[in-house]
C-alpha cells in the first residue's frame, strides 16, 4: 500500500531488485512539458553505481523505457510510466542470505510483514535499487521546476566526522550551488573532498562502511507554498525523503542545531530588499509555519552507514533456533552518501513541485 | 487543505487561536472503545500552559466538549468531534503585531498565502494552541494503544546544551519509561532536571528563549507495522510530528548520530531471546525498511527556541517600506519543550495506532 | 472512516441525529471569500423539515454556529467549521425501535458494523439529519461558484409516476432554471406540481411513502474540468451524491434512457456558436470522457421512498429469535424528495467546486 | 491525476491506446496470494475484441506481462505491475480524426484539457482500451474474493429495448449466476439472447450502434462492509464503474425503479433464516446506509451506444471555423455492452475487495 503516494501529483513505484523490471508512474504532470531525456539520463547516472572509484563496481544500466505519458518527448497529460529492465543481476552475491536476515536491512521485517512470501532476492521491493524510479520522477520534476525559476543543489554536509564548510544559506551563490551536480563528491570545500575520499577508502579497506549527512538547498521558490498542520513543506519533504531506504533523519534550516540556540539567535530578522521581504539569517530553512518564506529552502538528511559490510556479523536463522554468523559477499558500496545525493534532490523536487501545483 | 489528514484513521484539526473555538474530528476509531475522560484531561493538562513555574502564566482551560462520537463515554463508530471554547483571550497581548510579522513565526508566510485575509489574532490557525486538539486525538489513541500492550514514554533529551543521560533503548525499563509522564520535567537524570530549570530561568531573565530535543520511545509494538516506500513508520511519524509548529527536525534511533558511525558499529545484530528475535543494540530505532522490528520505536524531535521573546527585534511593516522594530509584550514561554512533550506523544500515538489499523 | 472526504477541498461531517451536535469542517476554501450567512440560511431552510405542508411537522432549527474559518464573515484560509446543536429531540418517537431494525434503514447494518455500540437513537450517524452539514458545505460552495459564473438549478423530475416536463438541457433557460429554488415544489410544469402534491398527500393518508427522481443542472462550467479514469466529473459527483442516505442511483445526461438509443441518436453533434464549440443535443450531460464539455452538466438521482412508514411491517429482534412486528410512530415525511433537492445541489456544488480548484 | 486511485488498496492505470504499452499497478494485495494466470487470461479474453461475431474484428492480444509483485505466480507484497504492449495498431483507422472531434467521444474535452498536447491517436489515454488494465486488476481481485466465498456474476439486463428476464436477487441461484461468465451473451433467458443478437446485427447493418444495461450481482458478502457518508459501498462502486468510458449511470437494487414505488413495497422486510438475518425482498440491493446487509449486492450500469458509428455525422474542425462532416472508418463494435460485462465485474471486484480489506 505504501508504494503509491497521492497528492496534487501522484507517484507509484514498483518492482523488486531482481525481478523483471522496476519502474514508476507519475501522474498529474500537465500536458505540454518537454522532457529532455538526455538530461534525465545524466541525472540518473549520478545515482547509478559503478561510475566512481568510490562506489560498487556493479554496473546498473538504468536506462528507462517510457511506455506511457510522452508523445515525441512531450508530456501528453496521461500518466508517465517508465520501466527499467533488471539485466545485470548476479544472484550468487545474495545466495545464502535468505534465511539469515542481514542486520540493519529490511530482510527480517519484510519476512514478518509478508509471512515469508516477500521477494527475498537482493532486498526485493525494499532494495535501494528502488530509488532509481524515484530519480526518474524527481528528474522530470527538476526539469519543470527550472522553468519556474526553481533550482535545487545538494552537497555532502559530512561523511563520518569530516564536514564540508558551513554555508550561509541566506546568501547562497547560485552558480556554486548548481556547480555541485557536476562533482564526483559534491562539496563546497575541495579540501573536504580529499579527506572524505580517504575516509571512504579506509572504510572499504576495513570491510566496513560509513554514513554521512546531505544538505539540500532549493532556491527561487515563491513565498506561500505549503499548507498548515499536516501538509506543510516540512511534512511533505519529510514524508518523501524517508522513501529513500538509508535515511534516518531530516531537519530543516538550523534543525537539530537549534536545540542549543537562543531565540534571539535563531529568529531570522525580516528586512526589505527592494520589493522583496527577506530575512537576514535563514535558521528556519525558508519555511515558517510550514509555508515557504521565499528564502532558500534548506534541509539535511542523515544517511546511515550502509548495512552491507564485509565483516563477520551476528544474526539468526529464520528457520531454526541456533545462532547464525553472517559474512556478506559481493560488491557493495562502502558509502552510499554520494549516490544518495541525487535521490534526495529527486525527493525534494517532487515535494516542491507538488506544492507548486496546489 | 493541510488541516485534514486521511489515512487508515483520519484527523481534522480546526479553529484559530482567538476564534470561537478550536477542535478536532477523529474518524476511524472502532466502536466500543471506552474513553476515560479524566485520564484524557490529565494528559491535556501536561500540554496546557500555566501549570508550572517554567511556563507562561496564561491559563488555558482546555476542557474539551465532545459533541460527536461518544455514547456514554464509549465510541459509537461515528467520527469523534471535540471542541474547546476560547475563553481566556487577552488580545491586547497581540495588539500591534498585525502589521509587523514576528520573526520565526508564521505571520509573514500566512499573510502571503492568504492575501492578508488570515486571522491575525494570536497566530490564528498557525498558533501553537492548535496542538491542544492534536493532544485530544493523541490522548484517545494512547488509551487504545495501551489495550494493545503498546506504551509510549517521552523524555527531554536536551535543553540548550544540557543533556539527559543516554538511554539504552534496546533494554528499556518499562517502569522508568512510564514514570516520565508524571514529572514536571521528564528526564531520567534528576541532576539534569535541576540544571535545565536554571537554563530556562536564565533564558526568561534575559527576555530570551531556548530550544531543545525530545526523545520519544514506544514499547510493545509488534513487528511488521508500516508499509514500504511512502508509508513506512518514519514517513508516517515524520509527517505527523511536523504538525507541531516548533518542530524543525526528526530522526530515528541513532539518527543524525549515525553520520559518523561505521556500519559495524551501527548495525544491530540479531539474536534470539526465547521465542523472540531481537537486536542487541537499537540504532535503527525499532524500524527497518520502514517496518517495525518489534524493538522499541525511538525517535527524537528538535524544538526550536520559541520565537516570542521579549528582546527588541528587527522586522518590517507589511503595509509600508520603512524598517520596523518589534518588542513582543505579554506572557510567553521561555521554553516550550516541556509542553511539547505530550504533543510529540500524541503525534506518535496517532501514527502508531494508524499503522496498527492497517 | 468514511465521514471525511479529502480531495482538492476536504469535507468532514460529524455528529449523530440525537447527539449533542452535528456539524462539518470544510477545508481548502481560499481566504478572502465573503460568505453571506443569510443566503446560506435561506439555502438550509430549503432542506429543513416543517416548512411545508408536505413534510414532517418536526421543526429542526438548523442554524449553524461557525466556530472556525471565518473572520467577520470572510474566509481566512483556516478550515471552516460549523456546528448545529440538536435541540428539538423527541426521543420517544424512536423509543422501542432499538431492538427491532427498521426495514430499509441502516439500523441493522450499523448494528453489525459497530457490534451494537452504534448510537441507536434517531438513526445516529446514519440519519438523514446529517445532510444538514452537507448543505452547509454545499451552500458555501454554491456562493463561490456563482462568483465564477457557475449556477446550479434542480427540479423534481418525477414523484411516483408523475413526471415534470422534459427539458432540452442543450438550450436551458437560465432564469427559469434559477427560479426553481424559490418554489415549494421545484418543477417546470405547474400542472405537475398540483398532481405531485396529491400523490404525496395520498401516500401520507395511506401511512405510506413515495419516491422520486431529481434532476440537477449546472450551467456556466468551463470545458476541461475533471480528470480521466477515477476522477472524472461522473466519478466525483456520484461519490458525493451517495453521501445522501436515500439516493439509490445516479445517471448523467440521457443516462439510463441511453440504453435503448442508437448511437446516431445519442451522439451530440458539435457545432460552432461564435467563439464557442457547442453540441446540438446534450445526451452526454455536459461530460465527455469524464471531462466537462462546457455544455450544461446534467444528472439525475433517484430517491427511494422514505423507509419510515406508519404501516405495520415485518422485522426481527436483534436480541431474540421470535419474529417482530414493527409499527413506526411519530412524525415522518411521506416523501423526502423535495427536501432532498437542496442536498443534491449541495453535493453537486462541492464536486464542481472541487474540480474547479484542481 | 485521476488515473491513480488510493484507498485500502490502490490502483494506477497508465498508457495510451496507441502508445508503447498500457498497464496497471495494483498495490496493497497481501503477500501469499497465488494468482492463476490462465484463469486471469480467460477473464481478460471476455473483454477482448475479435472474439465474437458481435464485436469488432480488431484483434487485441492483451496478454499481460507481469513485471512486479509476483514471485513464482504468488504475490510477494510488492505492488503488482503488469503491462500489455500495443502491437496490433492500424493507425490509418484513426487518421483524419485528429482535427475533427468525434461526437460523444473525449476528443474535444481532452483537447481543451490538455491544450492540444493530448495523445490524439486512437483516443489516447481516454480509449476504451484502458479497460484492459482495469480487468487485470479486477481479475486478480476476483480470484482472491472467491477464496473469501464471494462470487460475482453479471448479466445483460437489456440491449436497446430487449430485456433479459427479471431476477429475484433475494433468492439468487448460485450456479446459474456463475454460469453467466461462460456465455457469449450472458443472459438468463435464452430467448432474449437470440433477439439481442438480431438487434446488434441490425445496428451494425445500419452503420449504427446500440446501448444497454448491465446488472452485476455479488453473493457471499458478509454484512458490515462499507463506511457511512462518503465511503459506502454505493459511493465506492459508483466511483469505480465510472472509470469505464461508456458508463453513464449506475443504480443499486431497485434503483431508478424505486421512484414509483411506495415505501411499503420497496422496504425489504427482515426475517430470520436459521442463524442469519435476511430480507424477503432485495430492493436495496444488499446495501443499507452504505453498508452491506449480507444480501446479494446488486447494481446496474447503463452503457451508452458506442459513439463510433459509420454514419455521417456533424462536427467541427478544431483548427478552423467552417463546419465539418465526419464519417468514421474502420472496425468498431456496434454494441460494446457484451465486452463491458467483465469490465463491470472487474470494477465491482476491486471495490468489494477494497471494502473487505478495511
Amino acid at each position: 500500500m505504501g508504494s503509491i503516494w497521492k497528492s496534487r501529483i501522484s507517484l507509484s513505484i514498483f518492482g523488486q531488485s531482481h525481478g523483471t523490471a522496476i519502474g514508476m508512474t507519475l501522474d498529474g504532470i500537465p500536458a505540454g512539458e518537454a522532457i529532455d531525456l538526455d538530461k534525465l539520463q545524466a541525472f540518473l547516472l549520478r545515482r547509478a553505481p559503478g561510475r566512481s572509484s568510490l562506489s560498487t563496481s556493479r554496473l546498473e544500466e538504468d536506462v528507462p523505457e517510457f511506455i506511457s505519458g510522452l508523445v515525441n518527448g512531450v508530456t501528453c497529460g496521461a500518466p508517465i510510466t517508465a520501466i527499467i529492465r533488471n539485466n545485470n543481476i548476479r544472484s550468487s552475491d545474495y545466495s545464502d542470505m535468505t534465511d539469515i536476515p542481514r542486520p540493519s536491512h529490511a530482510d527480517f521485517t519484510a519476512h514478518v510483514k509478508h509471512n515469508g512470501f516477500q521477494d527475498k532476492s537482493g532486498g526485493g521491493h525494499f532494495s535501494g535499487r528502488l530509488t532509481a524510479p524515484l530519480c526518474i520522477a524527481g528528474g522530470i520534476c527538476l526539469q519543470i521546476l527550472e522553468r519556474h525559476g526553481i533550482f535545487i543543489g545538494t552537497h555532502i554536509y559530512s561523511i563520518g566526522d569530516v564536514c564540508d564548510c558551513v554555508i550561509d544559506t541566506a546568501n547562497i551563490n547560485k552558480e556554486s550551488l548548481l556547480g555541485l551536480s557536476k562533482m564526483e563528491l559534491p562539496v563546497f570545500d575541495p579540501n573536504a573532498a580529499a579527506i572524505i575520499k580517504t575516509e571512504i577508502e579506509n572504510a572499504r579497506k576495513n570491510l566496513d562502511s560509513i554514513g554521512g549527512i546531505i544538505e539540500c538547498i532549493a532556491i527561487g521558490l515563491p513565498a506561500g507554498l505549503g499548507e498548515p498542520i499536516f501538509d506543510g513543506m516540512e511534512n511533505r519533504i519529510a514524508r518523501l525523503v524517508f522513501a529513500i531506504p538509508a535515511v534516518k533523519g531530516v531537519d530543516f534550516g538550523a534543525g537539530f542545531r537549534a536545540a542549543d540556540m537562543r531565540g534571539s539567535e535563531h529568529n531570522d530578522p525580516f528586512y526589505r530588499d527592494g520589493e522583496h521581504i527577506k530575512t537576514r539569517t535563514n535558521h528556519n530553512g525558508g519555511i515558517l509555519g510550514g509555508i515557504t518564506s521565499g528564502m532558500p529552502l534548506v534541509f539535511r538528511t542523515v544517511i546511515k552507514p550502509t548495512p552491507s559490510i564485509g565483516k563477520v556479523q551476528e544474526s539468526v536463522y529464520l528457520s531454526r533456533k541456533d545462532p547464525a554468523v553472517l559474512q556478506i559477499q559481493g560488491r557493495h558500496d562502502p558509502c552510499i552518501v554520494p549516490r544518495a545525493v541525487p535521490c534526495i534532490e529527486a525527493a525534494a523536487a517532487i515535494a516542491i513541485y507538488d506544492a507548486l501545483c496546489t
